[in-house]
């Protein structure tokens, strides 16, 4: 009847439009979760890991003293950027191989692990030359030359929801790196694009913590940094993700916020962030 | 004066895009939060409230049943519909002046507040004659005929986002209350619509509630059964909205979920309800 | 399986958070385009019918003027809002009676029809006993109480899609005012809310045209004004609307829109309006 | 100056939402409109043009085939792709360079353009050796290291607007490529992504047709084939583009949609497309 083929045809657009095709990446296929291991973290399960630093790499002394501050409140992982995907051509790009060098340098000094987003294929190898973890962002979750690039590496992959990407889609992009041969992967949210974004930058999507939980295997963290965008709702947004079931949160911090090359207006400084992590241990235990 | 500063910082920003015109409800010219008293509840500020009971009143008995089991949990407040919104007109639409009767009863022998919601204009009266506050569903958020006359009332409100209002819209559609007379005013985030509602039936949008609390003074509640749509997710929510700062949570049960009149997908069970009212004590404990 | 329970479990999901139950309004039991007579108008099939008129009736000479504008332009709807639904309680907020008669002066003395939008369920008798044709804005597009006191008039309802609405809501909202009987109903796309208003004020949503006039039989009219919130911009979107297959359009005009009482912006003058008017019956001759 | 008061109006939008930093790609700079001339097509300004061919590269006798359809009802550039971004990594992922040559060939046969998809800078070279025109996808818009290696290149690059995109986004997108010296730049708007894709793919945002016209000097195309997603809409989407002023159109076809290797559900076929190019030609007309 004309009714069953108006369902039939509804039900295809369903599957063209909006479906996932995780295997590797599915937890119908791996009930367990993934834990991943790296030098100096253990990423997934019950495990929280906290991931904070700069948003790009500044200078040696700079990325070291941010690494010290926030190892004291209890991170492993030294974040920064030294190649930055900014909207506009005319704004600082990154401080390039130079910021990949003092992040190592810091990160060895510190002993934490060392997290950088890899914005270029081409750039594949000098990455993984230098850290431990990369980082794929928001804008790159779909492109597809950079994830099957990283499916060959043996390297963790913190892969970053897109601004406007499904669950489904985020899923697909994991099973681009899965499938490759490349299984250590971290999924973070970091906040969605609504249709009101006048006092946050993006709409944290604390649902898609629980959600991707029950479909995947992988460790799910969270930015809350990206999503508030200002300085002073990244603690409610980041204690909101913990208490959603993130196991993991990812912090921009900067000991002059005023002055940090980019996005400094979202930056917690080091006292602020101590604050935050003692909240979040609290908070773990309450959700027990 | 900074008072000036940003009101002309909101002038540019309503010229542009959106505003809100605010006065009553802007914490600028009230900085202290208001508290709303109740018979049995004190709501906003420091206090925290929980708000629960089934989607609609099915009988006398049930809601009954349903508001001893929340009132053991900690709730003071017992919710339940008797004109339901529902998206068919084929959907069953509440039980009307009987269930405003039985609510009325249960809330009476249980020394609970009732809250109902109102849909029409020609029941505010007779809604007014039974229940301790009223409540304003997501689609009539802009029915300002509905928002005027409760203006006029003397009780509080609980007034619910718009599925796609901005914060600007909620404030402004407060102040419709407000300016009438009315100043017991709840604000309640409940989920927004996105581009993605396959796994949540709405996006809960934790971020509204510190945004909220910065711009105006009126206790922000969350409900976290709308966000989630399927009851596995609606703790993990609930506790986010808490861990943000949220002053109240709305929740619906049912003790036989498969069989609940409307909504029974998103119900948590009287059990499911205490050990989540547990955890909430612990985060508020854990974010003091 | 655990992997067919995920499924049906989804597709329940699906079930509850989107669809529609449109019977009275479905195409697949009312095959033939449903066409709708006033006393100067015929709307819907192979018809196109121009409304326009100002935002708001400011003065009994002054709607008559615009509507002698609009009449001389093809127009034989005279639209005017004598109650507005403004987003902030300190905004104009329409002349009420003193304008329903205006309004039905004008139309009388150019045998127009008129259409005025209702906001509340307690003014449908009176405003029945004004216009020809109602109008639910988009913020009640899911005031089930109005819709269903529509439903019992023997008069057409202009159904303006919300701002947020799927096309399953507007068509289970349309089915409310069926469901009441009266099958005079008219859907009105209006631009929907996106992540996007920074140079129009909603996105005007053409393919929802081909996609309801695929589903119901009702008339598909376009309001390209409150789409495009910006004059210049109303002509293109206009244009676009009826070249996507609408059987009608809605404009705002004013002869002054820089002291139009609302939404001068958005007006066009009456000779951007003659040209437009213009204009369209070309596009009407292109795509038959 | 007028241009004075929009530069402060400007930077007072930046400094609140987001903005764009164009200023090779404004029109304040560069009032006249960009023509782009290749071997065979004019694009821009006054000039309309129709690309068109199978999603990918099927075969060098089906490319060709496809080519001969579309140029006889009026095309110059024949569109397909030898590299697929697919949402999955276990669909099609295109023929690769065997689709490039075959591509090629039938362009040269038929005398048409060649447009084709790059996905990642390490093709850059391989790809400039085949085609006229590079197409940078949705997916890719905000790769910022593609971008940057075609803003190296002296031939046109058709960029996609991202997904969920603002009209900003896609501005500083452009600006990436003239900023590296490429001023060959075609603009296509191909649908959002909204809270509604059921019974279409995207949402095509008309509107950003004369809002970039009246930003940018570059042609603004439009791709009605993803937006709509099934055929049956393409056409009406495709005519409303045409209305709303786009300065071409690209569409997928196929002879046989139902055995597509990639999107068939969305092709016209050779017959559906000359009718359509008839119409477009009307509008055209009827719009000047």
């Amino acid at each position: 009847s004309e009714t069953e083929l108006h369902e039939v045809k509804s039900e295809i657009v369903e599957i063209i439009t909006n479906h996932h095709s995780a295997i590797k990446s599915s937890r119908d296929f791996h009930p367990e979760d993934t834990i991943i291991k790296t030098p100096h973290s253990v990423i997934g399960g019950q495990h929280f890991t906290l991931m904070a630093g700069p948003d790009s790499i500044e200078s040696p002394a700079h990325v070291e003293a941010m690494g010290k501050a926030v190892k004291a409140a209890g991170a492993t992982v030294l974040r920064g950027g030294a190649f930055k995907p900014r909207t506009s051509p005319y704004s600082f790009q990154g401080n390039g191989e130079a910021g990949l060098k003092a992040h190592r340098a810091a990160a060895d000094a510190l002993e934490m692990d060392m997290v950088t987003e890899i914005l270029d294929t081409r750039d594949v190898d000098l990455v993984d030359s230098y850290t431990d973890i990369f980082q794929v962002g928001t804008r790159n979750m779909q492109n597809f030359a950079l994830l099957k690039a990283l499916g060959k590496k043996q390297k963790p992959v913190v892969l970053k929801r897109g601004m406007s990407a499904t669950i489904d889609d985020l899923l697909n992009a994991a099973e681009y790196i899965a499938a490759g041969g490349n299984d250590q992967i971290i999924l973070m949210e970091r906040g969605i694009r609504t249709y009101d974004n006048k006092y946050t930058r993006n709409t944290l999507d604390v649902s898609a913590i629980p959600v991707l939980q029950s479909l995947t295997h992988y460790p799910i963290v969270a930015d809350a940094s990206h999503a508030a965008g200002v300085s002073k709702f990244v603690t409610p947004l980041a204690l909101a993700a913990v208490a959603a079931g993130a196991q993991g949160l990812m912090t921009e911090i900067h000991d002059d916020p005023a002055h940090a090359f980019v996005d400094g207006a979202q930056a917690l400084t080091p006292d602020e962030f101590k604050l935050l992590a003692d909240k979040i241990r609290q908070i773990r235990e309450a959700i027990k």
